[in-house]
């Protein structure tokens, strides 16, 4: 029987995986691998078969089904078998399942942490998450915004955790900007409140926008690229930043009048 | 003029350096580093000058401002300056300090994000900070305890967003955890809460308990590490990490009583 790694990829740039897991992946039997990681990253893997089970956010579950049973085969069949995600595997990675999957099958594993997004575009950007005297609090969250207008109670399992913390990174958020702003105002932060998106962090392709919330819910931006979208008073622009981040802004509305 | 990186050193295991990381350690001129780094992560560093600037928790801002100096008159006679933080930098690691400093004194930084104590505790339990159905939300809190009883105004900067996230990481905490337990329970998180200690996460020291807040409130844990308090429905104890939990906690007594 072989034993499965869960591998964080990281955020996007090659070189910001972790040794453990440039190792693990050279070693590699089989590699699964999802849409989101480097091509350099899954090249790493020299010897092994490498299998794509790309999906992104928001698909149906019997693919995470077909994923687990897969893992479950390859180690009967392979030493090493390396399941590599975007990312930190334990945020918003759907691990879980996979681990319990696995433990169920009496196939050992084990967790390589990765960067995730949100720490990739605090070091882009150049801001602390948790500047002293700013933030003693973050919070990464992913939220489902509702068909209706406004906070309810459904959607207070996110918002309260958004609104509370001082910073606040939300992941799979960037499409719902807008609802997502109008929330987060409704509920209670202030609408002069910064936000800084960041879209293919630490990729060449990345591209970061500066703007507040206010501004955000009657924006038209359009993202090809993971982002997240980074709230709180850290993220508040410098004049050189200000100036940079009109332009992307002009780039981003040039896109959606051609989109 | 040299450039100063900002590098996150990771959670404790020096194989889980980034590969940047690593090759910045290796071309380094110079390296200032914390107290927690690992030595074998300072010994990457073949040709550099080798500056301790170790310090924990909760000294005084006058330090601070001697890194902040120091490194700028590193970067007038190096090349490559190396900034080794424990963890990632930008996650309660007073890099903004450091930043504003060198932006001031017109030296280019860049910053290499690195594993974070809760990503590192969230692998080596094999637990996500984000399961689906259960957890939306994770927040990393710095908490400061005051000295009299309860939840009041000057700790709710800290108590909101711990209560209102599902996943709760508490760092620079363990010390005082008796006392944080309690006014989680007082702020509203309910009292059979699951609670994840770990303490020098992906070292061979490494220890793990799992216990709940009601628990906490009564125990004498000490910590010689560093050590993040993990909170939330996601850590709920499988029977078998029961059973190698009592076994910590009975060694954790046995030192307590030495001590």
């Amino acid at each position: 029987m072989g034993k499965v790694y869960l591998v964080g990829a990281g955020p996007g740039a090659p070189d910001l995986i972790t040794l453990r897991a440039a190792r693990l992946i050279e070693a590699a039997d089989i590699v699964f691998h999802d849409a989101l990681v480097h091509p350099d990253t899954v090249a790493l893997a020299a010897k092994a078969v490498k299998v794509a089970v790309g999906k992104r956010a928001g698909q149906v579950s019997t693919d995470q089904r077909f994923i687990n049973r897969q893992l479950v085969e390859a180690a009967r069949h392979h030493a090493i078998v390396v399941r590599l995600k975007g990312g930190d595997p334990m945020i918003f990675g759907r691990a879980q399942e996979e681990i319990e999957s696995l433990a169920a099958a009496g196939i050992e594993f084990e967790v390589v942490p990765g960067i995730t997004a949100a720490l990739a575009a605090s070091a882009q950007l150049g801001r602390s998450l948790t500047r002293r005297g700013l933030a003693r609090t973050v919070s990464f969250v992913t939220p489902r915004v509702m068909a209706n207008e406004g906070p309810n109670e459904t959607e207070s399992d996110w918002l309260d955790a958004a609104v509370a913390a001082d910073t606040t990174v939300l992941y799979m958020a960037a499409g719902q900007a807008p609802d997502i702003a109008r929330r987060l105002i409704a509920s209670g932060k202030a609408a002069d409140t910064p936000v800084a998106i960041v879209e293919n962090a630490t990729l060449d392709s990345e591209q970061r926008i500066l703007t507040t919330l206010a501004a955000l819910t009657a924006s038209r931006f359009q993202f090809t690229g993971p982002a997240v979208l980074c709230v709180g008073q850290v993220f508040a622009a410098t004049q050189a930043e200000q100036v940079h981040s009109s332009r992307m802004r002009e780039l981003h509305a040039t896109r959606c009048r051609l989109a």
